[in-house]
């Protein structure tokens, strides 16, 4: 007995010592990657007054006179297409440009809603306070800090542009034919009042709905610096709590959005 | 004394307990990550034969029709300029195109090796395989799945052309004007043959010296799906070892590189 007291004291130092010391590298093994993201090509969808989406162009493809192989491209791209950030200067001056985010809002805890029978017969659905509350009456409240999805299960459709975003058209006038699901306003409303969120994302176009002509779920939610992440991909891969995301965006100086790299981390 | 014995038992599995249940969110509290990307703007450096570099151009900023701010822009970029990835298939035919790189290749544990004293007096440097060994004697050897990061301290001229690429001409002809240091085919093909790293990175233009004609090391490392991460910034912010890098390009389908947010996460 004299022997299993102190045996024990070196184990439960030993066992501290060892959580204080574990790398970052280590704690990842626990878990696995999900990549969210669109690839960029000419199939990446962009509102349909965009004149131009996605263009690559090949400056070499090839054996160079030296003998070795070598490929290199340029390419163009509206900010606002494929899997993209929302910079909150997107709908309200003054804010945060997409290179003064700074990295923390980035990331954080994924609060996964799902809304995907909601939209089964009403693609101009948009979620509601109550889906929040439901989702919390199972969950536990929304930490502060976290990034808000919204799965509506339309990635389903995605590069098919007439079910995506409800109509193939180009142009301005084809905007009116929009129909996709999103976030009410008054949602994103409660949402800055109540809760402490860094991001709100949705696995369509925008995070207000198609019909919208206002865009007052970007207005209320950008004013407040909160990033919008849009056409986030594979949401159907996320459980409703656990993941983690990290969603990193080119660097534009200025820029009102951009590509997004998005990732979740789930623990396993 | 007989309830000592319970009630270690019992710290012991609360210890035990606490660590495995840590989220991802709550380890990444004991740690500061740090930016480690340029802005894209039109000051962003490419190689001197590009024709063109960076363009922003604005597609709208002000009040809309509706009454509200709203602002958006467009975006041209060659693959290779800025804070960026080059894709193994830039130098290796069939080897990863931008979107196929696993996302687990895109992170890994910092390994910076110092060999800004070995530039002062030398544009031209190639880090060499003594200075690896030189680094490994001091910090051990470099552990598998590294990103494996030189730090020459040339970060401190961007993006003055003249003094970070060696030259401000543009025009094919200034290529034989680059002068800026990198890392040798040499120690290329031994980090291939002896070490399994994930990514080469530098805080210059090229994995391959300014002087480079055949851009040996890439194709050594690109051969073996080994990434390049190029123009790197504030490496000086990175101790030797103990930091981990997360990279996350812009998802360019076939792409031969693009735009990269690197960002380094540091323990405290």
């Amino acid at each position: 007995m004299k022997y299993v007291l102190p045996m024990l004291l070196l184990l439960c130092i030993g066992c501290k010592e060892q959580a204080q010391k574990e790398t970052l590298a280590q704690f990842l093994t626990k878990g696995k990657f999900v990549d969210l993201s669109y690839s960029y090509s000419e199939q990446t969808l962009y509102w349909p007054n965009n004149p131009t989406g996605f263009k690559l162009d090949t400056q070499f493809n090839g054996i160079t006179p030296g003998g070795y192989y070598y490929s290199s491209n340029a390419f163009f791209s509206p900010e606002h297409g494929g899997t993209h950030l929302d910079a909150p200067v997107h709908f309200a001056k003054g804010k945060w440009s997409t290179d003064e985010i700074p990295v923390e809002q980035l990331m954080g805890d994924a609060v996964v809603i799902d809304v995907s029978e909601k939209v089964i017969n009403n693609a101009d659905y948009q979620a509601t306070v109550d889906d929040v509350l439901a989702w919390e009456k199972e969950h536990g409240q929304i930490p502060d800090g976290a990034i808000v999805l919204f799965k509506t299960g339309w990635g389903k459709y995605y590069p098919d542009a007439a079910k995506y975003l409800g109509t193939a058209e180009k142009g301005q006038e084809a905007t009116a034919k929009l129909h996709f699901p999103s976030i009410h306003p008054d949602l994103a409303s409660w949402l800055t009042k109540n809760r402490k969120i860094k991001a709100a994302g949705i696995d369509t176009p925008s995070v207000d709905y198609g019909q919208s002509k206002d865009f007052k779920t970007h207005q209320i939610l950008y004013a407040e610096n909160i990033l919008g992440f849009e056409n986030i991909a594979h949401l159907e891969e996320l459980p409703a709590t656990g993941a983690y995301i990290i969603a990193l965006p080119m660097k534009i100086k200025g820029g009102t959005g951009g590509p997004l790299r998005i990732v979740a981390w789930l623990p396993q």
